[in-house]
This record gives structure tokens, C-alpha cells and sequence, in this order.
């Protein structure tokens, strides 16, 4: 075997998957064995024709449900288990199977149950969460249109408040307003979650939520117009629709009522007086189905991964060496950048997941339920859900390659995988709308007045003063100064000494993140001032918008992994360093270097690095991955992913 | 709307289109018009199930062939076209609707016909042409084993010849040597071109192909194994299965005779002495399906991004000016910035494949036809395949994301042009392998002795002189002073000035090449000299050596291009310039210029780019975008591809 690195040291397997589990390992086991006990729903997803699987998978929602992992987020006194972070564990856990049955129940528990759950008050609880937290009650989350699929604001559907029958008059104005791509609308949904500009009195009031009953006795109610979105990429498990309403009339009590209220005579009252800040906190409370996308890409990557990982340490390819034994596709210098640094930039994710479910449980538990964390939390599951899709769909079709013919089979996964996964970069918000989100949120942090700004009110935003104290406390000298600091002086800068320093690391993507910040915000101010129309001038930023957000939170990311390794304790009492701490300390350089050598051109454009230390981090790159190739496998195998989901007899063996 | 940028000129979209079809109009007429006959099988290809959409597929093949296109490429004496340059035109152009069938008909005439064609002389021409090309006589292509997808030379079937009864016994040693997705097998071929390793009198005699009879009355003929491969990600009209061979006899007069033979009484014969070399050369024959399959996938990017450009158009989301009136995507600096350099990079590719196929045609039409043609067409195809392929999936990946949640639905395109070409990359070569291949022969250039190396050669010919050679023929000195003689002197150095100069576009990709390619001839000196194991040595430089070809590759599509461009007449008689010729330049420079941006980081390690000078590249890439943006529909238009390929009636409208 040509292997010239040593097996540094050994990893625990066993342990590692208890620290990648963490406190949730238990929900997580639970899920597991359900995976593997109905594993032969990766077949029947091939297998069965599109209506006989629709129900496989509504059988399945409703069988888990009563397994108890579903609806780990409703309160106990529903039936629930009272655990949002339980709930989200389980979601991602149930990743590593039919992506179809992750996303039916996530519809079902996550957007359906949870938009009743955050938006409506006690009496819609009573009424649905029993009923759909066993399944019994089907629902969907009616919110997407045709025409503006991620500008909610803009809405077109009606709900008109009429005083002297006491009910809304919902209505579809044109075709781009017809409710589009709502998963359980095609076949299963009796209840809706609709979303729909309110009118009270001739006067709109913005966009609410109502419950809406859309079909009886498995027709179509009275006035809904339910057509099947058709045949899909992938997800084919999952009945979407299209929803057409015409004058539907539903009770003033459908009004999920949480933030706003319509009064018997037609008055209408909310707590939040500001009709932008109400939006927002509605649209807020649904932040959960972006944590819960972003985790179950993660995990659709490792299951790629996995088996990509397992095929390279099977399969030979070539002779190399003059043994006259092909050589091991692991081996190769290539394959091991290939799959490698994706494997480290898993293993970040996770930990940065970790992060933003641990947010979202306390917000959501009331642990820790101010404005300034819901606002974090929103920031910081828009960043992670895009990263973390953005990951898995570059993964999954990087693995198949890695595979060869074999990765085009379907029973060796990789073609569900990706074509089920791919609309997660799409659903719970388009990645590159939600990093102009997270963007907008970086400029506004410094001006609150301005933090329920939509795009227009961004641009406009940048005419002001606020600019200046972006500029300001974006402290880009104070950060010149630690980077200069951590970096050895005279002629180490240009060498490999300090490549590997944390603070470093660190140090380089706070730098990133922060130049580009000021430079954002320079540069919209001074477009304005010089072309005046803010649309012109948003155009000509926008990509230097999602670079700042993308460099935002690869520092995020970057963050968790560390924080999480600074946790782990140092060494045994025989003082060699523990394995598995070793291997993740790998990883986490493996993460942050290639993460500063993809944008290694902006580094040294911004003079932040030299070319001989860029150089310098390639070689340590190709250095890393071959301390990290002996530890592949168990690295994969940490992740716990049953075996029967990785399917691929040939090729995992 | 906002755009800042006034159309510059006009695009002449049917002059263009005449451009672009070149010498092959006709025959890519009659393609479209047979594609527009029978465009329901794009959604047969949905609808039906596996069984019945793989004979819908053979169908339409046979149908096809009666037309006219598949066959062009056979003699005219056996009822072929004589036209091989005719037929790549019509392959490329079939691309632009259902892949199962495109690939279907590269399985029966590229393949199968073309093995027969070109591995074989009279006695098989004249027995098996005339009803291959009818499509009554149905044949697959069996190279391809499980254990040794890439290393045909290293694969386990083996023909032992019989003298006794003038036969050679074919057999399948051990399940790695079964042979594995190969088209047409699990249903439809009666007879395969098979390759196996010969013996003649206990002697190896290497890679032989052999015509072996694999179904009788459309059952397995005797001793012959098959399985059908099952469902695949993709291309699931086409029936790819598995074959073994236990001890099946077929007449001496079976063996595809071009460049060996076996006499009755079990002499072994060839014109070609040099085992590796005669074994390159039958390879060699081969390579139209490279060419096809390139082409093939250029033409499935365009398909993408035809119908995300349109909807770009069309599509409208959030309010960005301040009229109330929401923006056009592609009025979008983010948007240009995802969809116009794969735009620019397609024409590039475009007019790159003219190249390759022109080659083609006058290497197997014999209007030049020596070794030294040959061996440049084998690299230019393996490069352009490997190049074209990975474009196909980056950009329909792109155009996916970008049509949002409307590209995720089947009826849109995108569903079957992912899942169908992502095999492109994998098939007829494995991107990396070929791009290791185009790098030995750049290595090897210079030194004709080892031209027939395999990997492990590869390795070893660095320790001889001839590194010494590439070094010193690489000319890193003599095109240092070129680049610096094209920039302006003095400040201008940093700035925009000179960007648009071809003769600078051109001579940084020659720059970046040969600078790699002597630092990689050095860095294989090096390694051997210091570490022995060329194994390991070749593991370590493997990425230089892929970057290298990609670099070669990229300076010839650019070459391609900026030829194709000064072939076109200047301006009109009005002194104004032709507004296609002002469009292609406009694409080149884009293409240029983000091909230096995507690699700016090398060119400033390797002091080719100041800082100042990239900054101003990223500048001028945007601004190009703003003037491509008025033309892009028409841009796409050129194309030709007709309106039923598109589908997408919510998109493209």
C-alpha cells in the first residue's frame, strides 16, 4: 500500500459518536433504529409509482409519530414531549434515510404544526395539536406563491374581514397569487395554514396566518381549487399542490391570532405596533424549519461521504507503486483533496449546528427569549441553513463522482440523495436571499431604528449616518493589529511556522468578515451619493452582499469547531493526547485552512498574505489530508449512520 | 426596470445561429425537426415505466436512423453517410432532448458500430454495417469490467485462442472481471463487441476485442450471463447491464482483425510491434465517442441555460427601484454575475468543439491522418470532454438554483438534464483520468520514446532526462517577456487598461501553462530524486498534474475562440461594426477574463497579477455582465433549440 503517513493516532469511534450526539443521543438512537426498521423505504422510493408511494410515506409520517420522535417540540400537555431540541435532533437524524419522509414530516410537525404552535393561541391548540401530532390530522403551510416565492411580504392572496357574518373572505387575486410547490396539498391535507394580506374595513393590515379547511372526505371544500404540482426532480414522496381559494369563508376564530387580532366588530388590534416588526416576528417564530433544513442537509452529505469514504479505502485503481498492486483510491493525493476537506467542513457544520439548535431550544424554551437573541438565532439559522445546503449538494455530487459509474446506480444511494436534496438550497428560503438577509442584519446591527428594513429600505438605509458608525466599529485596524500580532515576524511570516496557531485562524476570518463589512458599506454609500437610485447601486454590490454574509459565517462556523475543542479535555493520565481530540484538531485546521486557501486570491488582494505563506497553507492542506487519510473511516463511522441506509452492497461491502 | 447599461448593439440571432451550425446546418436542421416531431418523449420519459420507456427508446433509435443523422458517419458503401464530422454535428445537436436517447444512439452506432468500424476490416464490415445501421441488428459495447472501470489495459476477461477448433473460448475471471453498465446489454443487443486479454499458446498478447453473439431469439445464448444493472440515477431508457462469459466459443474469424491477428494454426500477428503502442492505437480509434459525448454535454448546458435566462427575463422579485415595480432577476448584479460567465463559457466551449471535431473528421477521413494528428486529437478530446462534461453539471446546477423552486418541477427540464448528464463526467473516461492522460502526453511531448507509458511509466520517465527537456522547452522566460511586453508600462500596469487586449488574455492562460507544466516536470525530478517511490511521488503532485491539463485545456478553448473570432469580417459597409462580431467579443472577453479571475489567486502567487490589477479584473467582469445582460435572450436564442425542448411553460412562456 502507498501510505507514507503514519496513523498519528486512533480514534474512538464509539466515544466520538457520544460527543457528536451529545445530549441527544438517546432521541437520536431512537431514530436510528427506526431508520433501519424501515429501511426498505429506500426501495419502495424507487420502486413503487408516484401515488403508491405518496402513501407509503404518509404511513410511515404517521407510524414514526407514534414512535414518539415526530413531535418532540409540542408541549406535553398536547401530547408532545416538550423538547425543541430534541425535535430537531431527531429531524436531522432522520436524514440519513428517505428524504421524502423527512421532508413529509417536516411539513406536518415542523411548518403545519409549528405555525399553528407559534402564530395561533390556546384555542387552536386545543382544537389540532392532539389530532396532528398523531397524524390523524393532516395539514399544510400555505405561505409560498407562484409569482412571489421568497418576497412573502408581497403576497397577493386576500383574507377580507366581514363584520356582519364574522368571518374572512379569503381569495386568490390572479394567477401568480395561487399558492405554489405546498407540500401535502396535492393529496393529504384536510387543514391549511394560509397566508394572506389582511383586509379590515377597506384598510390592510399586512400578511397573516388563518386556518383554512381545504378539503372534506378527501374533496376539495367548497371554493378551493387543489391542482398536483406534478412530478418533481426528487421528494416524489411528497404531495405538493397548488391552492386556488375563491371567496372561502372561514370564522374570525381562524385568525391565528397570536400577534394580531380582529375584534368581533371589525377592529383590528395587535401587541406590535409597527407593521414591518409584526411581520418579522411572525415569519420569526417559523426560524425552526430553516435550523431543521440546515441540519438534514448536513446529514445528507454524510451519508454520501460515508460511503464515498468507505468505496476509497475498497477500491483499487491503477498500479503506482512497483509492487504491482493497483494502488487505493484513497491514496491518491487527489482523491484525498477531493473528498477530504468536505469531510472536515462536515465535521464543522455539525458543530455549527450544534450551535444553532442549542439558540434556537433556549429561545423557544424561554431560557433566554430577549430581541437581541431571536434576532441572532434568525441571523444565524438563515447563514447556516444556506452554508449547510450549499454543502451538501456540492458533497453529494462530489462523492458520486468520487464513485465512478458505480455513484450513477440508484441502489448506491447517491441518485436520491441528490435529487431529493437538491431543493433544500431552494425551500425555507433561497440561499443567496437568505445571505442578503444575514447581510442586511450585519449593516443594521449598528442602527436599530432600521432592523425591519426589506431590500429597498437596506439600500435606503445606507444614505444615513449609519454608514459611518459601520465603518467605525467595524474595526478593521484593531484586527490588522492581532493579525500581525499572531503571525511570527522577519522571515517565518513567508513559512509554514503559525499555520496551525488557532488564534491565527481565527484571526484571518475576523479579518475577512470585518474588511468586507466597512468595504460593503463604503461602497454603498458611495454609490449612492453618486448614482443616487438605490436599485442601480444594490445591483453593482449584491455579490460583495453575499460575500459578507458567506465570510460572516464561515466564521460562525469556524468558531463553533473551535469552542467545541477547547471543551475537550487534555491528554490521559498517561499523558499522551487523547485520540479522538487529536483527529478533531486535524479537522479543524483541515477546515480552516482550506477555507482561507478557496479564498486565498481576496487574502492576498487585502494583503493579508503573503505568497509564499499562501503556498505555504496549499502544502500544509495536502499535509493534513494525509495525517487525516488514516483516520477516514472511523471518522465516517463516528456518524452513526445505519448501515442499511448506506445500502451500496458493491460498494461499502 | 433598472439598467444602467444601453444596448450596445444588436445580435442578428439568425445570422448568429448560421454562425454557430457552420458547415453542419442541414443536418442539424433535420435533427430539430425530428426532436420537434417527437418531443413527447420527454415526458414519456416520466410517464412511462422503466420497461416500456426502454423499447419507446430503441423505437424512436431505429426510427431515427431511418431519417438519416445517427449514421452518418459509416462508409457510404454499406449505406452510411461518409460524413464522420456530419454525424458528431447531429449527436451534439440530438442533445438537446431526451439524453436516454441520445445515449442510446452513442451506444448502438458510436459505440458498438464504431468498434466494428474501426477494429474491424472487410469480413465484418461487410456482415454486420448494413443492419447495425438500420438499427435491425441491435449490438452493445463490452469493455468496461467492475474492478478496472478507468484501466482497460489492466481488465480480466480473457479469450484464449483454440487452434484445434479455430475458436476462441471466452471467459470472465471472477466477478471483478464481470463486465459492468454496459448499454444495451440488459435488453436489447444480440451481439457485443467484447475485450479481453489474449492468449495464443499460453502467450498474454494484451487488450483484444472480439465480436461474441450475446443473445439468441432475445434469450442469453449459451455460456453467456447477463443482469440488468437496475435503476440508475439517470438515462433509464437506456438498458445498461452486467455480462459474465463462461467458456463461450466464437469462430477465429470473430476477432475485430484491424491491427492483430491470430492465424488457424495459432500464430500471433501485428503490424504494430510495441504491445502498449498497438494497444493505444486500437484505444485510439475510439476516441469519437469522447468527442460525441463532449459535445453532447455542451449542448445540454445550453438547453439549461436557455430556459434560466428566459426566466430571468421574466421572473420578477422584490422591489428594488424606488417605482414600486419589483426588479428582473437578471437585472440582478448577483444574478448576471451566476448565469453570464456560463453563458460566455459555453460559446467558448462552443467553437472549442468545432475544433476538436474538425480534427476529427480530418484524422478519420484521412485528409490528415498521422500519428502526430492523432495523438493531438486523443489529448484535445480527452481535454474538451473532460472540460465540457463538468461545465453540463456546474451550469444546469446553476440554472436549477436559479429558476428557484419552479426548477425543481419535472415539466421545467431541469430534473431530467441533471440526472441524466451527471454520468457525462464518468463515461467514455473519467474526467480526472482523462485529464492525467492530456498531462502525460504535455509531459511526454518532448520526449516520443515514452508516449506509450501507462501511470506507473509515467512516473518513471521523469527520473530519465527528459524532465530536463520540458523544462527547457517550456519557455517560462520567453512568455514572461511577452505578458510584460502587452501590459502598459508604469502606473497603467494597475489599472483596467489592456484588460480587453486579447493578445493579454491570451498570453496569461500560455503563461499559466507552461509554468505549471516546467513546475511540475520539476517537482517529479525532485520528488524521485529525493523520496524513490514513485507511487507516493506521483500521489503527492497529483492535483499540479490535473491542473496543468485544466490549464492546457482552458488555453485552448481560448484559442478556439479567439480564432473563431478573427475569422469574422469587420464592421459593415456603414462603418459600423457587425453587431454579432461585437456580441462574441464581448462573450470572449468574459470568458477570458473569469477564467483568469477563477484562478487569480496562481496568477498572483506566481507574480503574473498585482493586486491592484485582479481588483480591476472583478471590475471589469461586472461591467462586461451589464452589457451582455440586453443580449443574453438573443444570445441563447442563437442556439436553435427548439421551443418544444424547453418545455418549462411557466418559465420561458
Amino acid at each position: 500500500m502507498i501510505n507514507d503517513a503514519s496513523k498519528s493516532s486512533d480514534v474512538d469511534v464509539q466515544a466520538l459518536t457520544a460527543l457528536l450526539d451529545g445530549e441527544y443521543a438517546e432521541i437520536r438512537d431512537l431514530v436510528r433504529t427506526n431508520l433501519s426498521t424501515h429501511a426498505s423505504v429506500l426501495e419502495e422510493a424507487e420502486e413503487l409509482g408516484i401515488d403508491a408511494f405518496r402513501e407509503r410515506v404518509r404511513e410511515l409520517t404517521v407510524e414514526l409519530a407514534a414512535t414518539g420522535h415526530s413531535w418532540m417540540g409540542f408541549p406535553k400537555e398536547y401530547g408532545g414531549g416538550g423538547d425543541i431540541g430534541a425535535s430537531i435532533a431527531a429531524f436531522e437524524t432522520l436524514a440519513y434515510g428517505d428524504l421524502s419522509l423527512l421532508v413529509k414530516v417536516g411539513v406536518q410537525f415542523g411548518l403545519f404544526g409549528g405555525a399553528i404552535l407559534h402564530l395561533g393561541t390556546e384555542r387552536h391548540h386545543r382544537a389540532h395539536l392532539p389530532d396532528l401530532i398523531t397524524g390523524k390530522l393532516m395539514g399544510c403551510f400555505a405561505m409560498t406563491e407562484t409569482g412571489h416565492g421568497s418576497n412573502v411580504q408581497a403576497l397577493g392572496t386576500v383574507a377580507t374581514y366581514d363584520a356582519a357574518s364574522q368571518e374572512f373572505v379569503i381569495t386568490t387575486h390572479g394567477d401568480a397569487a395561487r399558492k405554489d410547490y405546498i407540500g401535502n396539498a396535492a393529496r393529504h391535507a384536510e387543514l391549511a395554514v394560509v397566508f394572506a394580506q389582511l383586509e379590515v374595513a377597506g384598510k390592510p393590515e399586512g400578511v397573516h396566518a388563518f386556518l383554512v379547511p381545504i378539503r372534506v372526505d378527501g374533496a376539495p371544500a367548497p371554493g378551493v381549487r387543489i391542482e398536483d404540482a406534478g412530478r418533481k426532480m426528487g421528494l416524489n414522496g411528497v404531495d405538493n399542490g397548488r391552492l386556488w381559494f375563491d371567496g372561502v369563508r372561514v370564522p374570525r376564530e381562524a385568525l391565528l391570532n397570536r400577534f394580531a387580532d380582529v375584534t368581533p366588530d371589525g377592529a383590528y388590534e395587535s401587541p406590535i405596533e409597527n407593521p414591518g416588526r409584526r411581520f418579522f416576528t411572525m415569519l420569526g417564530t417559523l426560524v425552526q424549519g430553516r435550523v431543521s433544513v440546515g441540519g438534514g442537509a448536513i446529514n445528507a452529505a454524510k451519508v454520501a461521504l460515508a460511503i464515498a469514504t468507505k468505496y476509497a479505502v475498497r477500491r483499487r485503481q491503477f498500479e503506482a507503486a512497483s509492487d504491482g498492486e493497483e494502488q487505493l483510491l484513497l491514496d491518491y493525493g487527489m482523491h484525498q483533496r477531493r473528498l477530504l476537506p468536505l469531510l472536515a467542513r462536515t465535521y464543522a457544520l455539525h458543530f455549527a449546528q450544534d450551535v444553532v439548535r442549542t439558540q434556537l431550544h433556549e429561545v423557544f424554551s424561554g431560557d433566554r427569549d430577549d430581541e437581541q437573541a431571536r434576532r441572532e438565532l434568525e441571523a444565524r439559522a438563515a447563514g447556516t441553513k444556506a452554508l449547510g445546503t450549499w454543502h451538501a449538494t456540492r458533497t453529494i455530487q462530489e462523492c458520486r463522482e468520487a464513485c465512478g459509474g458505480a455513484g450513477y446506480l440508484a441502489v448506491n444511494r447517491f441518485a436520491a440523495l441528490k435529487a431529493d436534496s437538491d431543493v433544500f438550497t431552494t425551500f425555507e428560503g433561497d440561499n443567496h436571499v437568505l445571505l442578503q438577509l444575514v447581510a442586511k442584519g450585519l449593516l443594521t446591527n449598528y442602527a436599530h431604528e432600521f432592523e425591519d428594513l426589506d431590500q429597498l429600505g437596506m439600500v435606503r438605509f445606507v444614505t444615513g449616518q449609519a454608514v459611518e458608525t459601520v465603518i467605525e466599529r467595524t474595526s478593521v485596524h484593531k484586527l490588522l493589529e492581532r493579525v500581525r500580532d499572531l503571525l511570527p515576524g522577519g522571515d517565518e511570516w513567508d513559512q509554514e511556522a503559525g499555520l496551525l496557531d488557532r488564534d491565527y485562524q481565527l484571526a484571518m476570518v475576523r479579518f475577512r468578515e470585518e474588511h468586507m463589512l466597512a468595504g460593503l458599506a463604503r461602497r454603498l454609500k458611495r454609490g449612492l451619493d453618486e448614482k443616487g437610485d438605490p436599485g442601480v447601486v444594490f445591483s453593482h454590490v449584491q455579490d460583495h452582499v453575499i460575500s459578507v454574509a458567506r465570510a460572516h459565517v464561515e466564521r460562525l462556523v469556524l468558531e463553533a469547531f473551535v469552542d467545541k475543542l477547547r471543551t475537550l479535555p487534555d491528554g490521559g493520565d498517561d499523558g499522551n493526547d487523547d485520540g479522538n481530540k487529536v483527529a478533531l484538531g486535524l479537522l479543524c485546521d483541515l477546515f480552516a485552512l482550506s477555507t482561507i486557501e478557496s479564498d486565498r486570491a481576496w487574502f492576498m488582494e487585502h494583503g493579508r498574505l503573503t505568497v509564499q505563506r499562501s503556498k505555504a497553507i496549499s502544502r500544509e492542506i495536502n499535509n493534513l489530508c494525509r495525517k487525516i487519510r488514516p483516520l477516514a473511516v472511523d471518522l465516517v463511522d463516528a456518524w452513526g449512520i445505519p448501515s442499511a441506509m448506506l445500502r451500496s452492497p458493491d460498494l461499502v461491502g
